[in-house]
């Protein structure tokens, strides 16, 4: 069975949103994907955490199948956290506090046995980290990169560098439009397109997501919500499961990579409705095929 | 042939978007929509100009079988003037001036042909006036609402107490927030179907529209373009194609209104493509049908 390597952050999160708050949860671009991913199949995770890190998040990770042997646990070093809330936008996270913590000085390193792995997602994360973890990879198959507003701002030579070795790249709309300094959504994909990804997903949160591949487009539409708890991890585990999707079933044609992006929209429907993993955690196969078949009738005419 | 009966206003309209500028453009809801409904069926528009108005806009909206018998044309007045731009939004427009002119004093009067009208579109109009006009009409089969952010803030309880006696309520996502107070759009839609409507429709621009229809709902994509060179009339263009779509097709089942909405996106995915109703007035059926399938296969999974 195909396994995804995952490469990204792990972290403890507070969080306030209009439903509540939550004090150092489990978070983490990496997090999210691996448990989203391992839905669908076996996981490497790559990252790093501090002796701080609860254990029960090892164990739970564990649970689902996740390969931790790529997960650095620095001794004495402090796990990264990210503190911030949802009160005025819920799709626009606004940053009270980030502490690196043991990842300012995070290099990856693939134990042997991720080397091989054939479906890499590059999740959030410092783009020269996403290069040389790809680096260590021998042969991939299908790579999604996926990054945030930081890093176009402060590293944008370094997200164009890793795009231009990826074959999919996956952005909000607002950081597609930085990137690109392309206020037209259709121009800003065909502007990443040419960075080298050939496919281009544009995330639009509850208007769904839009596919550019090679000359072809797909409109996916959102699972729609009557409520949003907390909107953190969406994305993570849009791309996770999109790639877990692939990976097991072994089939990366535009008509599974479109398959893939609805499973990926369907699994963040559910990550957004509770506080940080709880409810991405919960989700079942049969929820996400009820999901699924719910957004093929929503879609159809 | 099943007519569409059409009521809303008939202007003349100064715009400023980043492509460009045009002085005293023929505009106007009911004038959008007249022109886009008359792709598919024959169209009884009724509306008020001045003496002003300029005559080949009469000729031109004749030679696409509109029936002008319900346009009064009032000597000594003044046709009602739009003056606004979309330069720090294209999707927002900001008024500078507002003309009423003959509009201030309108009653709408319905010649005895349009009393049978079984297909109403009542176009963004004081709801008062809508309500007066469909008050005329013997046996209404579908009716259609627009409105405005102008009426909503104004004249709340009239909006209202007309959406109770349509089957299609139609607004932008940001105008069905304002109706509701509801920030979410599903929740909103439902709002609004609680004031009468059976069906409700959201409009989301680039992001396509939400059909709200009993328990079901449909997602349609917008037909995707590089450019927009001015935003006036997509709505209207929209509401007047689908409901066009509807008297010809003479079927209100929810499958055919399904690609009636998807026939609305297209037509109004071309009235923003050139300033005024030029791309509008130039559009084919052979067009229509290029998109709608385009729409077809950009949607498919």
């Amino acid at each position: 069975m195909n396994e995804v390597l995952i490469v990204g952050s792990v972290a403890l999160d507070s969080i306030e949103t209009p439903a509540g708050t939550v004090d150092n949860a489990l978070g983490g671009a990496a997090t999210y994907g691996s448990i989203a991913a391992s839905l669908f199949a076996p996981v490497h995770l790559v990252g790093v955490v501090g002796a701080d890190f609860p254990a029960p998040h090892i164990e739970f990770l564990k649970s689902r199948g996740i390969d931790l042997a790529g997960l650095q646990i620095v001794q004495g070093g402090a796990t990264f956290r990210w503190k911030g809330d949802y009160i005025e936008d819920l799709n626009v996270a606004q940053t009270h506090e980030t502490q690196l913590g043991v990842f300012e000085h995070f290099e990856p390193m693939l134990p042997e046995a991720y080397k091989q792995a054939e479906f890499v997602f590059l999740a959030n994360i410092n783009p020269e980290l996403q290069a040389r973890t790809l680096d260590q990879v021998a042969r991939p198959r299908f790579v999604l990169c996926d990054t945030m507003n930081l890093w176009i701002n402060i590293a944008r030579e370094a997200v164009v560098k890793v795009f231009g070795r990826v074959d999919m790249a996956v952005l909000n709309d607002g950081e597609a439009r930085m990137l690109t300094q392309e206020p037209n959504l259709l121009r800003a994909a065909r502007a990443i397109q040419q960075m080298g990804p050939r496919y281009v997903v544009i995330k639009k949160g509850e208007h769904g997501s839009l596919l550019l591949a090679g000359d072809e487009m797909f409109a996916a539409p959102a699972y729609p919500l009557q409520e949003v708890v907390d909107p953190t991890g969406a994305g993570d585990s849009f791309a996770g499961a999109l790639m877990g999707y692939l990976a097991q079933t072994n089939d990366v044609s535009l008509a599974n990579i479109k398959r893939a992006i609805v499973t990926g929209s369907v699994v963040a429907s559910s990550t957004v409705q509770d506080f940080s993993t709880k409810s991405l955690a919960a989700l079942t196969h049969q929820e996400v095929a009820r999901r699924f078949e719910q957004v093929r009738r929503l879609s159809a005419f």
